[in-house]
């Protein structure tokens, strides 16, 4: 690449600001420019060097050559008019939860600039003060839909996502929801629910002073934004409740071999779940 | 201690090798001896250096002055009958994770030397060559019915659970049972009925491909070994019955929210769900 080029950054918390911090390792960028319409937000982003500098919404979408997506998603629909401001041969790579209803909601003028990503990394905290520098290393990215982006933006993309570390698979955008909704988004929903199970009990200090690792590992994700959830939860209800009725019969039927003392049963329903280890 | 003691380990898997190792250090023992009954895993226990010899059950059990339990609760049970034939002085320390159905099944002649523990400590393998030399350190050791244990054989157990690590809590074996239902055999339910959701998908092969952080904390539990779980549910049905209803009940409350688009709700119930950090 002869020159360097501009990237800006839109929401500065846990996966913007993470990209920002891996951004800077690439050394792909002349300058790395965020904007969080929470002002906190920006100017935490600044002191934890996760951005060069902080800079106008307007000026970021027109002057960058790059331009991430790290708003809940509900905010990335928000933002689809303002982005037909970009350079013609921007890149705009959004790195929400969900794909679906976020490539529907591309202006057919920006389509092509358009790389709808999916970095399959996070934790449970949110905020720039959460963000890490190897949080994508080592994790896949699921780009959706990749037939409609142009060539050159894919190419930008690809070189990114692959400079920080990442394995890259390719998607249609519908599969996508489906399956995440199964592997990411009804898992978040159990975790709460349980969260919720324990503290309406009469005395959760009591029970909670008894925890060991299964109990948190089950609980972590319990801590998740509900802001970042609900915006998830809102874009692919349907796959979502899908894949809790399947838990549920699961659960159900686990249920009902503890009530009928079905030892066997429950012994093979265990064993079957020990398979999933073949397969990760 | 004027002259150091002789301890027996019966059941060399996570637990009982954990202890093993764990015992080493503590420098409390002349000699730690064990017994399985699978002899292969005798063996992988000596090469490992679990323990310091494997004896005959009989010979262990007539001749060890500190006796650990740490097999399958169903065979904690089973063992009872032998146990009488310890030393009149000796300390039998049960490692189990229900407490109320092996308390009920102590023989009177030796209440006195025994004392039931649950330490909150464990992973997903199983079998001698998980043990892990500091499984135990910083975790807590729940105490069940203690006032029915003799003076001395209680200093001897607190004196090895403070000198590994543990923190001791002390509680009724049926309040224990409750909470642990709810706090870690309960978990242990969804964990493996979400590794079976997710492998009863048409392709699992392409669904776990795109595994994250997330559903690796949600599945973890359901690796653990079929055998240890069927016998600890078995002894605690009930109250994982119970326990299954409230996060039942939970994650109803979260899908009728998804099907109602009762966002604002569902918002709250994630705040909710948050409020477990507080506690932790």
């Amino acid at each position: 690449m002869e020159h360097k080029l501009h990237a800006g950054i839109i929401g500065l918390g846990l996966i913007g600001g993470s990209m920002g911090l891996a951004l800077r390792e690439l050394q792909m960028f002349a300058c790395i420019a965020g904007f969080d319409n929470n002002p906190l937000h920006s100017q935490q982003a600044l002191s934890l060097g996760l951005v060069d500098e902080c800079i106008d919404l307007r000026e970021l979408i027109t002057q960058s050559d790059v331009i991430f997506l790290a708003t809940p998603v509900e905010a990335i629909i928000s933002l689809m008019p303002q982005l037909t401001h970009i350079k013609p041969s921007a890149t705009i790579i959004d790195l929400g939860g969900t794909k679906e209803r976020i490539i529907q909601h591309i202006p057919d003028s920006i389509r092509k600039n358009f790389v709808a990503a999916h970095p399959m990394a996070g934790t449970e905290f949110y905020g720039p003060k959460a963000a890490l520098p190897n949080l994508f290393k080592d994790s896949i990215v699921i780009l959706a839909n990749l037939q409609d982006s142009g060539d050159s933006q894919v190419q930008i993309a690809r070189e990114i996502f692959l400079g920080i570390g990442m394995k890259i698979i390719k998607m249609d955008a519908h599969e996508h929801d489906k399956h995440i909704a199964l592997i990411s988004h009804m898992p978040h929903v159990i975790s709460y629910a349980l969260a919720n199970a324990v503290l309406k009990q009469k005395d959760p200090q009591t029970i909670l002073a008894l925890i060991g690792g299964g109990f948190k590992s089950m609980s972590r994700l319990s801590k998740s934004s509900p802001k970042m959830w609900s915006d998830i939860f809102k874009q692919n209800t349907q796959n979502v409740l899908d894949s809790i009725t399947s838990f549920q019969n699961e659960l159900q039927k686990a249920k009902d071999m503890l009530q009928s003392k079905d030892w066997e049963g429950l012994e093979a329903f265990m064993a079957q779940a020990n398979k999933l280890q073949d397969f990760m």
